[in-house]
């Protein structure tokens, strides 16, 4: 999961944004000197990230041993030990799981059929969370709506219906990215909408722009207080085939199975590692993607790309012989899909030690070419001085063209699901964004396969999650601090 | 199926052309005076075509109502029956059913799973007229080939074993087209290659070049004196990841279960219709598309806009008031996918009529805009001098500007599958081609659905349908005969 934002250019100069921010000059030109001295490490960081398409092939390792990897499975469990091995394995201390309790959500046999005008199978995905219709299913009118405008002007017509959501998403634009954001609110949202007007299931069109009759499921909220109704994904096209009958005066009857439940809580664990500081290790900057995923495909860019861009890091800087100021941790989140588990008690489990975290980073965007670094702290002082500062490493960064399509920007204001709660304690929280054109073309669904992964672009997305955490881990004032100076 | 050929450009002038081929420029013009007189209808025509998305709205209609219409399916007799009903309601003459008795295979429940290195369900689609696996399925270890020479050096290292057919479709280009015919020969002929070396069953990756997990059925031909294995395809990342896994030095084993058989044989039929010739009704020329489809999706590309191409065809020239000199007749052949048992049989019913069938068009490679039309026949002069005649012909057509990139051109020595047999009897055989980039995104798969068709594509490639069909009835001299004047 992902919310995203308008896609739009932050390319201050760092000057500008510096004065534009009301912080001294002369902060961006310390982190400037400094910068200035690591540009040897730096290349070799990025150098060795772009030499060999190791990200990729440890992509391939967790994607084709493993499988999709949802919150209560063994394959997530597998993964997590997978990842535990081959950190230790590699050397780095203060590897292991840190237990997490995670729901347990249970798809089940499940099928959603039309079956008026014409007897037509619908390829569907049961949305995670939702609940099962009664044993044999529920058989109702549907009502097609595209907004919720339109469904409060239905009023009590939608008593007994079945909802469908029928909103496309708006193909991607350079200039509006793939309006996720703007789209998926009937995903979440939807069933609760149409439960208030007493309706008795839900189906959404797939959140995506391209498809090859290709269902997308993803979590539902049921806001308390509502009925919880059974509610699915359909294909774009099984949408539109509904919403054309529906158009020439067709009365569409549809009969919706679903076992979806609720298995016990189990067991499972953020798996952490770190690479201690030289000189600052109780100070620490997380690097982190998040190792579950939905019950489909392989979690290939959702969010197998992130885990081993983390992984690969720790990895590279270790095998670079490279030790920064202050310790890199790796964390690969459990159940970010469905609970957030994972951040929720990280948040706990660490709270005496949430002051001295510098940053927490993730990348959960995909395994596409890098476009920018969002970044976000509930203390806006702290958002716009780690703004300036990650302007100025990224220009360092920048010199060495790893950008989809031009440079690497900053987007304030924005992170990354399983780092936002860092932001709301005042850390500054950051997501790696990418070039996401055909993200969610797969996300989510049968088709996020390793083979999506393009491994020069995961390298490049690799140097630049790799250059930007060494240099937070390095630079010598702590993130938006605005100390000007070294806080040792 | 379309059995596609190199891209070539054919744009000879007219005058060059017919030098080349050794007739009379004098052909050539006449033909050239005629149709300049012909000017106003022609843009009647295309105008009318171009104005209203009449193909696009009975390609709705066929498609919601009867779904996907396999040889022996209920779908497939009452979309005939609808045609029959719609062109009887549109005032044309001769109009019904010509039986064909059309084999009925059964694709029954199907799965194929990889067992070991980790139990992973594939996503397939048996080959249509592939015979099925024992109760209880075909459990074997895979031997992966991407070439006849791979398989045939691996000897009898294959006997007892699962071959999978790993040849990828290559990207579509400008220049090669969309390499359909170098790829599917593996899923034509591979379960016959495979079972001369002792295989037990066979997977052939999805020919095509761009897929979300999409498998794509298609037809198979054992090879007299092999062994009929049981195969299916498996989609393009299912094949990558068995590959993966091999290269990785693991053993891949596979359970296959299929029930797929053949049910008896049952009537079907072609679906004809007329508009008569005003002074030589005896001649014939056809228009056609077939009406069958394979057993997913809606057959909305194949061959659903082929048919309603051929059917608007006739509706047009009725509609605009315009009765050519020859008759057009319209079929609508059925089992084209498994057997051609339609074509077949209009052959023998038609043989004492044959002489008098001008020439034999079909509509067969989707419902994108226009590019090119074959033609074909085995007697090398009538080709020939059909070629330079549709040259002048597409000379006045492309004044319309409804090809996709550039003008329409003549693609000698190709037509289409339901009419190549007309070509054999020394009938020119026309086929339509279409700017088909993403034909093979969709063809014989779940996602062949309407929505993927663009009214104002199939309007262009209907106004070219139409259009050349009013030309080669409307013209004095008959296609390919090379009289140089009139022939009444």
């Amino acid at each position: 999961m992902h919310l995203s934002f308008r896609f739009r250019s932050w390319m201050f100069s760092t000057g500008v944004a510096a004065l534009l921010c009301g912080i001294s000059p002369a902060v961006a030109e310390t982190s400037l000197d400094f910068i200035a001295a690591q540009g040897p490490t730096l290349d070799r960081i990025v150098n060795d990230a772009l030499a060999h398409p190791r990200a990729y092939e440890r992509l391939v390792t967790l994607c084709d041993r493993h499988g999709h990897r949802l919150s209560g499975s063994p394959g997530l469990e597998a993964a997590l030990d997978w990842a535990v091995h081959t950190m230790k394995e590699e050397g780095h201390v203060n590897v292991g799981r840190e237990e997490v309790e995670v729901p347990q959500w249970i798809r089940g046999v499940e099928s959603a059929t039309v079956l008026t005008p014409r007897r037509t199978p619908l390829a569907m995905l049961g949305l995670g969370n939702s609940v099962g219709t009664a044993p044999g299913g529920v058989e109702a009118e549907v009502v097609t709506v595209s907004s919720k405008e339109e469904l409060k002007s239905l009023g009590k017509t939608v008593h007994g219906k079945i909802v469908l959501f029928n909103n496309p998403m708006p193909k991607w634009t350079t200039e509006n990215g793939p309006c996720y954001g703007e789209t998926v609110q009937f995903r979440v949202h939807g069933p609760s909408m149409a439960a208030e007007q007493g309706a008795v299931a839900v189906l959404v069109r797939s959140v995506t722009a391209r498809s090859l009759r290709t269902p997308h499921t993803g979590t539902l909220f049921y806001q308390e207080g509502t009925t919880r109704l059974p509610a699915a994904a359909i294909s774009t096209e099984d949408a539109d085939f509904i919403a054309r009958r529906q158009a020439a005066g067709e009365t569409v009857r549809v009969h919706l199975a679903m076992e979806a439940h609720w298995g016990t809580p189990v067991k499972s664990a953020n798996v952490v590692a770190e690479l201690r500081g030289r000189e600052l290790p109780h100070e620490i900057v997380i690097v982190s993607g998040h190792m579950d995923s939905w019950d489909v495909g392989q979690g290939a860019h959702d969010d197998g790309s992130g885990v081993v861009m983390a992984m690969e890091t720790l990895a590279a800087l270790k095998r670079l012989g490279i030790r920064p100021r202050r310790t890199i941790r790796v964390v690969l989140w459990t159940n970010e899909e469905n609970g957030m588990a994972g951040a929720k008690q990280y948040l706990k489990t660490h709270a005496s030690e949430l002051p001295n975290h510098v940053a927490a980073i993730e990348a959960d965007l995909g395994g596409f070419a890098p476009s920018a670094f969002g970044v976000k702290s509930a203390d806006e002082g702290v958002q716009s001085r780690a703004v300036v500062e990650l302007e100025t490493l990224l220009h360092h960064i920048n010199r060495h063209a790893i950008g989809a399509s031009g440079d690497l920007f900053i987007k304030p204001g924005s992170s990354a699901p399983d780092v936002y709660r860092f932001a709301n304690e005042g850390v500054p929280a950051l997501g790696l964004y990418t070039h996401d054109e055909h993200y969610f073309d797969y996300h989510h669904t049968e088709a996020d396969t390793v083979d999506k992964v393009d491994p020069q672009e995961l390298a490049r997305s690799t140097a630049a999650l790799t250059a930007l955490t060494w240099l937070i881990a390095e630079m010598p004032t702590r993130l938006g601090s605005g100390e000007g100076s070294a806080s040792h």
